[in-house]
């Protein structure tokens, strides 16, 4: 806890969690950058529009361009005296309707949204067509005919487990360690010509969830042979895994601490 | 068949069958109306900057304004050299992106979109949710909680069959009989809070599906009991039925003819 002595007035500050759910289409990403439209800019507006502080947002994660999530977690830091359980409101009055702020709690001041993530959920959402189909695209990215499910399906289980996913993330990715541990992955059919693919793990590379999206697409499109799978990964060669998938079919589903 | 002699040619009038893709959101609905975006109006247009023709585009039927459509069937006549089955292509280039069309092909100077229509099916999609949820908001429209799904789906049933709809219509609509027939209907739910009402019939009047969607959402909310609704049917009081569930979340699956 930090007190603040101010017009002599003692003021608490506290540390503010929050969940967050946006379509990311019409920003460059989580990130701050001066002059464009981010979703940590619009946050950062609308907590100073509200409380009159400059404050850094720390979300559970950097997005990309393009990518939405359901439930982001973030916290910061405030002295408002607007009860925390009610923050979410006045924030969302002050955000474009394509960014809301679902909930709002105090939390204990040690607590941090991006160090203290045990586990993550994304989910990447596609269909299959020759063509754009708009009714799909504002949250699901286009692959090309055919698309193999079942082929599809026989690539997961190699991704089960603690790998090093050095030939999974960007190669602009710098830190320390490339290993992460995949708890869960699971591809379904949720209508005629649309999947779901939905990765659980402790932590992603950047780009990783969309460079897997990517091997088990290619995968059903016929490039890569499911059989290979666990020398691909195991290789640590980004040349021999899929292509990164677009980032409009990403969606960040759960975060747990 | 039509012969046209322009120019010393002979033009072969032929009429052609496409399906339409759209994402209403920014559209009037489907009929032209001047000034104002609409489906009927964009395709005209395409059609004109495609084969220089000015022609009506005859749908299945008329949509509102925000609601969407999968496949919806439309003709047009045409004395263009462009083959039917690469008509869609041309027209698509002078289409804006939420509005594409599927496929073209000839068919015979008899079939009407609208009139030989034997079977609709639409869905209506809605999540549950005491505030706005951006990531859903383009295609599917918001409830508010509790919702009982079991108790929603015990409405279905009573919906089966032939009836007399007048408590189901606009009371704008004016058509020589109110009376018809369901095929089929459900309720799934399709994610967590997240559900989709199917229904299919021989044709549907003036915001039927939008009404029966607000009177099953009612039932599910609790202001409507299950066991009435035969007899809110058969009473044909617009009053007992729920309200007109909002466009956003109505989409024209599928026409039959």
């Amino acid at each position: 806890m930090t007190f603040l002595l101010k017009y002599g007035i003692i003021l608490v500050m506290k540390r503010i969690f929050i969940l967050i759910q946006f379509l990311g289409t019409n920003y460059c990403g989580w990130q701050y950058q001066n002059g464009l439209k981010t979703i940590e800019g619009e946050l950062e507006r609308a907590v100073f529009e509200t409380t009159g502080e400059e404050v850094a947002v720390h979300s559970s994660g950097r997005t990309d361009a393009g990518v939405h999530a359901l439930a982001m977690p973030a916290h910061f830091d405030t002295n408002t005296r607007i009860l925390p359980q009610n923050l979410y409101k006045a924030l969302n009055a002050h955000l474009p309707q394509d960014i809301r702020v679902l909930c709002s709690k105090e939390v204990d001041q040690n607590f941090h949204a991006r160090f203290d993530v045990k586990e993550k959920t994304y989910e990447y959402h596609f269909y299959v067509s020759n063509s754009p189909l708009p009714y799909y695209s504002a949250t699901s990215a286009r692959i090309a005919e055919p698309f193999d499910f079942e082929r599809a399906k026989m690539a997961l289980s190699a991704f089960i487990g603690t790998h090093d996913w050095k030939g999974f993330a960007s190669a602009r990715v710098e830190v320390s360690s490339t290993v992460r541990t995949i708890k869960d992955i699971s591809l379904t059919k949720t209508a005629e010509n649309q999947y779901c693919l939905s990765v659980t793990g402790d932590g992603f590379l950047y780009n990783m969830v969309r460079i897997i999206a990517g091997t088990i697409i290619a995968t059903g499109q016929g490039t890569i042979d499911p059989k290979d799978m666990a020398e691909i990964i195991a290789s640590g060669d980004r040349t021999r895994a899929g292509k990164t998938a677009q980032a409009v079919g990403l969606v960040l589903k759960e975060v747990k601490y």
